[in-house]
């Protein structure tokens, strides 16, 4: 972020000056917006950059503890610049959040400068490799230059402030960025269930007595086994899904990634009609994916059992350092809000007639279906009915819409305020999310571009079973909306048993495909092999603790208790040590 | 359990010759159990201890790789003996896993003795300061007194196998065990809430524009100021029913002690009646509560945003460590399977006529009158009916008995096998569950023997809350099963924000009453005084990297990059430090 904030924001003088020096890492820099006290509400920050007419400087200054810049990654150590968000205050008025490049550190000695105190904040749950640094300003001064001016500006002699060009461009950016937050929730999800499917089919635990496995001997007889866990169906049901919701997210970032494109040549060209729904979509897929991202990791791990918990399971670390995203670029309960704000607005503007069927976008659309028919009711009478991806997309926009309508009566005609619609808030933007997922995905695999091959008929039942187990997961809010029946909730429930039984023989291929090679699994499990056993043998055995006969400490911890002061342990005729 | 084996399992010349030195830490035990290809199904180990009638010796072996014991606490760096779990072989039969005292290093020199391979096991998720072992044995020979034979025995002439006594007994151990657990949950689940509590209580973001909080200046003007995180509904929403579980778990486990006791003097009697129920019904709640434990920790961490990843809010490390409860002790699926084999049973005896109602305990009376009235309905009308805790009961008897019922007719009508009602299974389980910690907690606040105090009432509110809050986590079953309907479910949901306002004032007084000490909770967050960022402030200051202005490996590692081999930074008269 230091570097696309000069790239973005500075001025071709600043590029020259900072950003050249930063490409030759003789500038290290980093970002420093979120303070002890200040996290989301960007608005809220309280470093304050002042600027004084008379010498032509910014004072940057921490006026309060909680002001002080906190989790600034690069900073604990190693950076000697940073790019400040602070307060500009010119002419006694003060106009918000701006960027500065404020050197911090001293260039001969890495020391910091006077007036900067800078430090590294410590141990966190994960990516305990990257300094996370604090810093506090006490009023130091930067010449004019620091102030980030592409855009805004303060003129030098006057302290004037010189406001932004209205740019919208700026979301176009954001829809980038989560279009790529959701190709690594598909990594994320994909590259955990290919662990614990691996995994689940080499290990074995008791005999299913219904249908016991056998081996054939070496002489010709058999005996029974223990069952392949990947063989019981709570085991399926736990781990399917992931690989389904793996894919879902690939289907959906590259849909994001096409309609990116698609958008940035509409606005090239001043039509920003695009750009207020996939900047909403974009903001809660990245709160649903992530958080799904995480979930999947965590299930994974417990799916294999104790193992999971060893490190050589390769899921730990990896599930602690994918955390931080449900948090960061916009925590995943602030952002929905977003994502509500725009489908409000849409339903009013469609309840209202203002939405013509062929100027709606995918929103709209499926909102003035559910106006067509709000009495709608799912049409499925039997498990089979759940096979077909028309009836499924329907459900799923029904709900979405539902929704919607419930939360723009509870507001506009019940007068609830939006803190008391906060929990309804969230779930919209979740149930807006899935429609988009279940809707890219059988885009993809039934659509007119979809292959007519064996791997896209795979694709295919995969694509229903993230709708079924969606569904499943989410069956209160369809039941609710009363378009599902319990009666028909419990066909739900038959097909998503079925659909596991009829995935099984593929979802060893269906993680194969992601093509995850061992060294990036970093998994004793999970290799592609499948010799978990030997492969956790000999991590454990290249420990370092192993490498002595007798551990470092025994004689000084372990052995005056042992002895119990004295050294007189005899081996009587019975083989038995007493003292 | 090295000990608890010797006490529970052992002769008392058993006893004589281990128990005393190792309570005086000359022998230094572990309790080998789990293999590394053997968890949960404690039937297929493959460790041998096979009976040599000629020396009057077992010869314990490790026949293959899987056979290996693995996660042994202590094994690592400190035990020199074990009590291994090995398959008992005699006269050439399997008598299945019976435990062996084996020494396993010289009490001289601390080296593994002949034929012993053991090591440590390598790093884990959490738990890192205990050196989980592992060992294999190549046929070392241990002494006839090895075998602890309180109960079954070999003989030392004959080799025959000398059966235990049946005896029950163990279970009323289990469910001392489990008891335990639920109030370690109750721990659990306290800890974090008071740090989420206290911390979103200081901790503002954004002006809450309908209802803006104001603070008085000093010169009696007034300044709107952001708003607590605490007095958003989300915030509540995802809080407070961790609260509720806490308090629900305590009223549990209390219970369940109280159970424990009145069984055991019923066994002495020789009256096994109530140990069934018993059994079931802790195996469930060890799955349930724990599951509550760990999720309602990274619930809580969550919740305190970026600051919940710093090792300093006390959560990361405390979830770690928290984690291996949903898996050892039985893995919290497995386990759900012992509940509903029995309340299955339960309900068949039930409905057969085989239960008088005077006979009939929780579960057996709860499944009677559902069967009096399979056609019930819930008969809510408006919202103030969900704050009657009788009605609220009768919800989740219904849900749970009616849950029962639908799998019997699966399984003994529709033929359905077992692995493929496991999803059920599991969910049998917690309904029950869920039942039974509804039922103490009414009980406990609303029964005959409740305090008519202040305090009482709010604990009463708590209550409700728990059993509104887990009926809308679980509401698609409650649907489902038709007693609820969908126009009621919105008035749960109406309910649960009502609860939220109208616990605010005493939430934290409600985890101030669990009595964390600060040395405790390790939080800085969730400090008593609630001085959360100088707390964060002065804990980054004890850093080891920031004792030095420049931290170690600055000269190596990054001056050359600044520097570009060169020592030439010029400050210019604009201010800019130029090369």
């Amino acid at each position: 972020m230091f570097m696309p904030t000069l790239e973005n924001q500075g001025t071709e003088e600043q590029q020259k000056i900072y950003l050249e020096a930063a490409k030759r890492y003789e500038i290290i820099g980093c970002y420093a917006q979120t303070e002890l006290g200040h996290g989301s509400n960007v608005r809220g920050l309280e470093t304050t950059a002042t600027y004084d007419v008379n010498t032509q400087e910014f004072i940057i200054n921490s006026p309060t503890l909680t002001s002080s810049k906190w989790w600034i990654g690069g900073l604990g150590v190693a950076a000697n610049h940073a790019m400040v968000m602070a307060r500009l205050i010119s002419n006694g008025k003060d106009f918000g959040p701006h960027p500065f490049i404020v050197q911090i550190r001293d260039l001969k000695t890495h020391e910091p400068l006077p007036g900067v105190t800078v430090g590294d904040i410590g141990p966190k749950f994960g990516f305990n490799t990257v300094d996370n640094g604090f810093i506090m300003f006490d009023n130091i001064r930067v010449p004019h230059i620091a102030m980030m001016a592409r855009y805004s500006k303060i003129d030098k002699s006057t302290g004037d402030y010189i406001k932004p060009p209205n740019s919208k461009l700026a979301y176009g950016t954001m829809v980038f960025v989560r279009a790529n937050i959701i190709l690594e929730s598909r990594y994320v999800l994909a590259r955990a269930a290919t662990v614990a499917i691996r995994y689940s089919s080499v290990r074995s635990q008791f005999v299913d007595d219904a249908s016991p496995k056998k081996i054939q001997n070496s002489d010709g007889s058999s005996k029974i086994v223990e069952t392949p866990v990947l063989d019981y169906v709570m085991q399926q049901y736990r781990l399917f899904p992931v690989i389904a919701q793996a894919y879902a997210c690939h289907f959906t970032a590259l849909e994001m990634h096409r309609m990116y494109y698609e958008n940035q040549e509409k606005m090239a060209q001043g039509d920003f009609s695009y750009l207020a729904d996939l900047h909403a979509s974009s903001s809660g897929l990245k709160s649903l994916t992530t958080t799904l991202g995480s979930a999947g990791i965590e299930e994974c791990r417990r799916a294999c059992g104790g193992h999971g918990y060893s490190l050589f399971s390769g899921l730990g670390q990896f599930y602690q350092d994918t955390l931080p995203k449900v948090t960061w670029e916009g925590d995943n309960y602030i952002l929905t809000q977003q994502t509500t704000r725009y489908l409000l607005k849409t339903f009013r503007s469609v309840a209202a007639g203002r939405v013509a069927e062929k100027d709606a976008n995918f929103s709209a659309s499926y909102m003035l279906e559910y106006l067509a028919n709000p009495k709608a009711r799912c049409p499925i009478t039997q498990v089979s009915d759940l096979s077909n991806p028309e009836v499924l997309l329907a459900i799923f926009k029904y709900r979405a819409a539902s929704m919607v309508a419930k939360a723009v009566y509870n507001i506009d005609v019940e007068q609830k305020t939006w803190n008391d619609m906060l929990v309804d808030i969230y779930r919209i933007s979740r149930a807006h999310c899935q429609l988009v997922l279940v809707s890219n995905f059988i885009k993809a695999v039934y659509g007119p571009q979809a292959q007519q091959t064996n791997e896209n008929r795979v694709l295919q039942k995969v694509a229903i079973l993230f709708a079924i187990s969606t569904m499943e997961q989410e069956m209160a809010d369809f039941l609710t909306s009363g378009y599902v029946s319990p009666e028909q909730s419990l066909l739900v429930k038959d097909r998503s048993i079925q659909l596991l039984k009829e995935l099984r023989p593929d979802v060893v291929a269906l993680v194969d495909a992601f093509g995850f090679p061992d060294y990036l699994l970093q998994s004793a499990l999970g290799a592609q092999d499948g010799d978990a056993y030997t492969r956790m043998t000999r991590a454990a055995e290249l420990e370092p603790l192993n490498q002595k006969k007798v551990a470092d400490g025994y004689e000084e911890y372990i052995k005056p208790f042992v002895h119990g002061g004295k050294d007189k342990w005899k081996i009587g005729k019975d083989g038995i040590a007493r003292l």
